[in-house]
């Protein structure tokens, strides 16, 4: 039996508002291209449509920066209102020079700004701050489109991040439900009888780059994605999933390789 | 129009030995699954069965280790033998102890253990090296399935890595033929007219996370996909193409970051 998995993009969702819900966003824009979702689909949303929905939207004018924030800001050569917002969302600063401020943010994420992003948001002071809670925003949404629909998907809230080692950004998974997001492989044999070496899979990392496929960036439009057709997906109704795709230092095995 | 991507498994392959024609054992695959190859086609095909057909498989018992294999062994307490056939693959020890071993390997890409690998290969003392070059093997592939059936698709080499700060291994793109593996978004504005903040796309990589939805990994014995629909490919007949993924230490924010 032939193996295939689609990745639909949704592109008539048009620009989303403060409140929209984006369930019904989601929902209505398959149903405009006479797509019905299914049991099983994995719908992956972008992070921006999801911030700006649930009113992540800040004007740094109206931020007063601390003085770890402005201290930053010198050495980094920002804007210490932006900095200012970044340590709002992040535990720990792990780098900050010109290239790049790397932190941890307080969800445990490891990446660049906390996430904050000036793209794709209207005005000139305003940033979008990451959903409060990914995990708990992807719940919502497989829950709204459950009551819309009758179907059990599931939902990854994706966004774009860089990667050590690696030139290009891919998307990743910041948030989830509905499903396992690894695919824990140990234990199993090869085709040869041998343990596998590769122990588990990160597969709600590749479903979100996989959507990346159709969604493009910016100017595309296309905020959302239907992946069709994953015959290892396991359904769980568990909460925080997300964490489960966070390495902490001490287990990461690329400490101190960079 | 409904942008749709397709990842369709090939599943038909069979057992790869030493001197196969993966050209013909792709093509071959799809037709008896009655897929037809087409123009802007990318076939993603998994390393391991590109280092079968290239007799890329090494007996360690004929393998005697240099001295620094051995002090890195007994550092690491792994096989002598095992650690020189990394080393003889690279050209940078990146970190070495009980852990891990990180390589930056002589084609530049940085990886655990020069992508050595064990599973998926008959006999107990033998490893399977990875391609002696990707790109290369990519551009021979491509232009095998070029010969059989006249049309020009684009070729991945893909292999199983793990990611800094991030749980769980994925496909990466390895060596690539007929497409550029980055999107260039510098100078594109977004909807509101914005710059964009992401840059660049790491394209060929998600392509080839993408192509372990329906590769799986070990058991599921599917190692190669085709990946229909992407409108953004830019094809090319450049070489070397991979090392358009690879970051250099300068060049990497992550920098003493982990």
């Amino acid at each position: 039996m032939v193996s295939v998995v689609s990745i639909i993009g949704l592109n008539k969702i048009g620009l989303v508002k403060p409140q929209d819900d984006v369930s019904k966003l989601i929902v209505d824009a398959a149903g405009a291209d006479e797509i019905k979702l299914a049991d099983f689909d994995v719908v992956v949303v972008s992070q921006k449509i999801i911030s700006k929905a649930e009113g992540q939207l800040v004007d740094i004018s109206k931020i007063e920066p601390s003085k770890q924030a402005k201290s930053i800001a010198k050495r980094t050569k920002k804007d210490a209102r932006v900095i200012e917002l970044i340590l709002r969302d992040s535990n720990e600063v792990i780098k900050a020079d010109k290239e790049a401020l790397v932190v941890r943010r307080k969800d445990g994420l490891i990446c660049l700004n906390a996430g904050l992003d000036k793209s794709n948001v209207d005005g000139d002071t305003i940033y979008a701050r990451l959903p409060e809670n990914s995990d708990k925003s992807a719940a919502r949404i497989r829950d709204g489109i459950k009551k819309l629909t009758g179907n059990d998907v599931a939902v990854i809230i994706a966004d774009t991040y860089s990667r050590p080692h690696r030139v290009g950004q891919v998307e990743f998974t910041i948030g989830l439900a509905g499903f396992e997001p690894i695919i824990d492989y140990r234990g199993h044999n090869d085709l040869f009888g041998y343990r596998l070496h590769y122990k588990y899979v990160g597969f709600a990392d590749e479903i979100a780059a996989a959507a990346e496929l159709v969604m493009g960036q910016g100017v595309e439009g296309t905020p959302a994605a239907i992946v069709r057709g994953l015959s290892r997906i396991r359904r769980t109704n568990a909460t925080g999933l997300s964490k489960k795709l966070l390495l902490g230092k001490k287990r990461d095995i690329f400490h101190h390789s960079i």
